[in-house]
């Protein structure tokens, strides 16, 4: 048989791609586990005692269906936010938030502003509906606000993706800076402001919660500060009328039951977020104290990874990410231009970032010698 | 500010809609809940204790990423089926994978065929690109195999959605007609096979594994008979260049950690699944006698419920069903011409049946005097 049903042609035209390869697939291919697992700015600090107790008690209800309202998490957000409930949709992570609101914007064809070297996943979900993505270069190592508003006026774009504290490079703007942006952006044009790491930034980083302008989406999640990255539970806050809008397009069983009960205690207990924000900020003056010893350039950062100017070019920091690899720390790092000079390490627990401290001279060693 | 970004015009022509309210959502409207849970063909039986236990010891490791592959899930899943790991995908539930389907093989205008009164969520995604559903009458309470083909002839429709066993009628064909069915398909119209209920079916109602053609997909789900509906897993099995070809358009981290931990772990207890299936046979005989016993006709199920013919119109079940959630006992009914005479009862636990038991002959007297 030599005819089969057909691909749309723009889907016929992807390639077939990972927008990640996981620590588990370098595993397999290694053959060995990792010793550190400080990659992929997961919180090895764990979820809160409270959220293991209570997804553990909950493991034996997991025979209902999810609410597809995700309905009491979705109050707790709003309450936690100051806005009402039709305000937040929850999604399977801000990847599936992304893939929802690129699918409602965007369709063959249309230009879609992003920065060179930021969130691949999100440049994945333009891909898979034929956008064309608008990528503008990094900025002094952060996102290029005039250079993204410029772009957009250009193209007419109606998505441009921004995220704040920014990855791979950790920095971030101030508030009032996010809010010139928004004030200057045309008001057809929807920004999707990624606040992934929005609980580790200082708080004069983010703008008020604030859902007049609809305009703005602004992603949070539960995969970072949270240390819930493998649940899959992220959120949308903006205005109703947008936020309703999601309602045509996403899977509405989509979040697991699991994740509607995690998010909603992990919310419950701000306590322990403070606790692991401090060890984030502890974690990254560590980090950014065994760059200078090795002779290398942290940058500044509000996440919860610290990213590491090599000081050469992109081949060096290349051969010493790998370096490292084969030491069995898991890290990863830029590949854009410019921003591929460096590497990139997210907050361990101690005995990573001991494993860190010893294993990153060698791996510079070895670079230089390659 | 009057103006806004646009929604694709698609995506604005639909309206805002969920395809299911919960069971949450109706307890939330009556301000009550219900005490008997058997609306939703969920499986009240629990996943298999060994899956509890793996989930619960698995909590505390929810800080990291699922793996974007489902390697282990995917390895388990073609040993059991015996395929290759590259025979299968795994999703957010059979939903993530019909929204990924109806999204790599259908556009706007698309003519998309499946069954009037079939699963509703498959619309929904078939609504979500612009394409256009061909809903083709069930006959004789089942799936009508040659309209379906019909339909697909007629339309020149590279989509054809069937599920075997069907929901909402619970009915089946046998695994020979199924394959008559495929053999007479064009090569290029795609079948997704929705076999969601495929535990609870008679052996002989499932083709043999057979991955040969690239235009037959086949989906189940651990929501069903494993009774992990909660926890959103379903894979789908077929030829690897169709089966890669979900990587172009899936949310590589969409399947939660511990979706794929729970998965793999129920899939290696086949001795409690086989409890549960003669648990679930049971349930289908007391669910007929209890309708019989009050004059109703129960039709045969192949599925983990019972559609009953309630003798009269479609005014009539509507009003026993809402007499039923009156008296806290959730169940659904099919809403399509024809089918919509009948109501839909799950397979519960005991206590629930004994509820079904008392409540059915006061709703039907209530109905009656309506």
């Amino acid at each position: 048989m030599t005819n089969r049903p057909a691909l749309t042609p723009v889907i016929n035209a992807l390639p077939v791609t990972v927008p990640f390869v996981g620590p588990e697939a370098q595993e397999r291919d290694r053959g060995a586990p990792f010793r550190a697992r400080i990659g992929a700015n997961e919180s090895g600090f764990g979820p809160s005692p409270r959220v293991i107790a209570r997804m553990a008690e909950a493991a034996a209800e997991m025979w209902k269906y999810c609410d597809p309202d995700n309905y009491d998490l979705k109050v707790a957000l709003a309450r936690h936010l100051g806005l009402d409930v039709g305000n937040v949709v929850v999604g399977e992570g801000i990847d599936g938030l992304l893939n929802l609101v690129v699918r409602m914007y965007a369709t063959e064809g249309t230009p879609v502003v992003t920065s060179l070297g930021a969130y691949p996943t999100f440049n994945f979900h333009v891909a898979s509906v034929g956008a064309r993505l608008v990528p503008v270069p990094f900025r002094n190592d952060k996102e290029d606000l005039q250079g993204l508003l410029d772009a957009v006026k250009r193209e007419n774009a109606p998505i441009v993706y921004l995220s704040n504290p920014d990855n791979p490079m950790g920095s971030w703007w101030e508030a009032d800076e996010i809010l010139r942006f928004v004030e200057a952006l045309p008001e057809t044009t929807m920004l999707v402001l990624d606040e992934a790491y929005g609980e580790t930034a200082p708080a004069s980083a983010l703008p008020p919660v604030d859902i007049s302008r609809p305009n703005v989406v602004r992603m949070r999640t539960f995969s970072k500060a949270y240390g819930l990255a493998g649940i899959r539970c992220g959120y949308t806050f903006g205005d109703a009328e947008v936020i309703a809008s999601f309602e045509k397009v996403r899977n509405h069983y989509g979040v697991s039951r699991m994740a509607q009960i995690a998010g909603e205690e992990a919310l419950a207990d701000q306590a322990y977020l403070a606790e692991v924000v401090a060890k984030v900020d502890a974690g990254r003056r560590r980090i950014a104290k065994i760059a200078s010893d090795n002779g290398l350039k942290p940058l500044p950062s509000a996440t919860n990874f610290v990213t590491i100017d090599c000081g050469g070019d992109a081949a060096f920091a290349l051969a010493v990410m790998r370096n490292m690899l084969e030491r069995d720390v898991f890290i990863r790092k830029p590949m854009a231009p410019v921003l591929d000079r460096c590497i990139r390490v997210s907050v361990g627990l101690d005995h990573e970032l001991d494993i860190f401290t010893e294993e990153l001279p060698k791996a510079i060693s070895a670079a230089r010698g390659a």
